[in-house]
């Protein structure tokens, strides 16, 4: 049966890191058990399963099958999604739309990355053609830090931030990454650590780049009638989510102290989540933004409309975005600090969405939650897929 | 608004075969380019697009986001899905989904695979890699021809089934393929042809295998208001989807005679469609089944219950599964004699179901259409993703 409205029901989290304790499937189980625990439920009562994987850098080809035999899942149904980095969001919407369409009534999403053990070519070449294979990547040679140093750059050049700007958001989000057990760094950086730190790409600094990662996040979904039926006491909803594509090459867009289709997708999920736009922070405890580097998180505050262009950097400068500012960002350390393992990233935001409203942060990191809503911005490339979804504790 | 029924109104397909004449973009563009003018529909009109491709072979990672640039489709939303061999009709549950649950009223579902440019490993390699990687592929050296002989010896040995029997179904495809443009093999061939070809893997010959093949599909889905609000004459609908996944290792499977994946799916699928799971023929003008070898397009005769247990061998041998038989399969070459691009191949089933039902397929490849149904059987791996779709003329 069709459902308006669909809930994250369970939730499950691996630690990030360099996981070569672990083998794939293993690190899949990881953040699985959780979340079925939570839940209460089985394997058995999973009516369909999507995994996001990006999966460029593994021997390891079909992720669900693996994981259908590992956990029992066979014989339900199943797919891969990838989105690139915002893959994890791509699979919440395959498992959201599964639901909400009424071709299933429980729904498992798992996002995993093995990046630490990539072959030749080595990860940081692979994570590049992400961006335009054909031209900007091979003729050019850019690969990821290069391809955001430009809008780095320009938001320096147009707005005045500063390395230093930058380099406050890595502060905040290894702040908060050092409260997060499951989090890669779990140590506090101050400015100079990060300013002192070797270049990478100009503006960005060792200490400005999420690391590469390994990782796993899981969430199990169910229908309104579902929901009911199992006397669900904790769950939170899907509000609404948007959607956007950008173009392969950079050099075909107007604009690069913004991401167009990040503030498409922002657009939509506002729209859809009956959210003012106009004045998104007046309905948000917090928010989950793409900090793959420390300048896209400001960019982030813009484009999701946090604040006006081109203040976004005072935001951080007047650490707004900490708890207790006008809206917490990445409180679990974000990618900079929780780590980024490229299929997961979606899908942890997703878990740290539920912990946040559901109130059940680790000590330090729990924002103050009033209005009931969280926000989790996923970028895949430089904006070459966008995704924004809105979580809440009320239904629609 | 969700949308009960879901319509596919526009359709297009690429020649088939190796397509070193285009890059992959042009070759997305000459399967899109006829959907968007059989649908009456431009870029523009499109609200997510979501794109098949297993692209393991490709250095392009990102072909949701080229095409957003090639065809002008940003900043509307896309992701890439994969599930092997059955990728493209995942992306089709993927479209249906969206529109489904109101997501999006139109949708572009998009496959594609360029496989004759694969580097090192090779394509064979790759491919294998969709069965078990850890084990009977990386140990016992499995390849695909390997994998789907080890369920064609089965058969032979449970039934009595010989190789001539085998052959038989690659003479029939080639048949009809060679009344297929689109097909990347259109001449006939015989019993003989295939009996003295090279042996690839026991029991299977060369002509019992699916080529490697370059090529793109394409079809426009909407919702039921938008077929209403565009006056669509042409239109076919998604009456029933079925989907399972089968274990990754061959040796954790009871059975080899049949895929429990597959029949899985299609007991959803003829539920879903509202056929009588004991009589399906009696429902259905034709299929597409995965003939990615002969044996399995016999073993899908079973799961499919065109036939008895043991009996698939004989419809072919009786020439049933020809036009005029008990069941039309693959009148358009099948997987053997269109070709078997992994990512479009399930997009180009529904292609086909479209042209059938619309009685627009080629002279002397139209099926008669009285019932008003035709099914689509797509599987990855050896039944490793199983995918069942009913197309129909009418609505639920």
């Amino acid at each position: 049966m069709m459902s308006e409205n669909v809930a994250v029901i369970g939730v499950g989290h691996s630690k990030f890191g360099t996981r070569k304790d672990v083998n794939i499937a293993e690190l899949c189980w990881e953040s699985m058990k959780p979340a079925f625990e939570s839940a209460n439920l089985e394997p058995k009562d999973i009516e369909f399963f999507v995994v996001s994987n990006a999966g460029m850098w593994s021997s390891e080809a079909a992720v669900p099958a693996l994981m259908a035999e590992y956990a029992d899942l066979a014989p339900k149904g199943s797919m891969r999604v990838e989105a690139a980095c915002a893959s994890g969001s791509a699979a919440v919407r395959v498992g959201y739309t599964a639901v909400k369409s009424g071709m299933a009534d429980i729904v498992l999403v798992l996002g995993v990355e093995k990046m630490q053990e990539s072959p030749n070519p080595n990860v940081i070449e692979l994570i590049g053609r992400f961006g335009s294979y054909f031209w900007e990547f091979e003729n050019f040679g850019l690969t990821f830090p290069a391809y955001y140093a430009l809008h780095g750059t320009a938001y320096m050049m147009k707005y005045g931030a500063t390395e230093e700007d930058y380099a406050k958001v890595a502060v905040k989000n290894h702040y908060y990454g050092a409260k997060n057990p499951y989090a890669q760094f779990q140590r506090e950086i101050d400015v100079e650590t990060v300013m002192k730190s070797p270049y990478v790409a100009w503006p960005f600094k060792l200490f400005d780049c999420s690391p590469i990662t390994d990782g796993s996040a899981c969430i199990i979904l169910a229908s309104e009638e579902k929901v009911k039926e199992l006397g669900i006491d904790e769950k939170i909803w899907i509000l609404g989510q948007g959607v956007g594509t950008g173009t392969a090459n950079l050099s075909r867009r107007e604009e690069f102290s913004s991401l167009a289709s990040a503030t498409y997708a922002a657009e939509q999920a506002y729209k859809m989540a009956g959210i003012d736009i106009d004045d998104p922070t007046k309905y948000l405890d917090g928010a989950n933004v793409h900090d793959c580097f420390t300048a896209p998180e400001i960019i982030a505050y813009e484009d999701l409309r946090f604040c006006k262009r081109g203040e976004g950097y005072k935001l951080i400068r007047e650490e707004q975005t900490y708890i207790g500012g006008k809206i917490p960002v990445n409180v679990d350390g974000g990618l900079k600090a929780k780590g980024h393992p490229i299929g997961a990233t979606g899908v942890s935001q997703a878990v740290e969405a539920y912990k946040q409203l559901l109130q059940k942060a680790e000590p330090g990191r729990q924002a103050d939650i009033n209005k009931g809503r969280w926000l989790a911005h996923n970028v895949g490339g430089t904006g070459h897929y966008s995704y924004v979804t809105i979580y809440g504790l009320e239904k629609r």
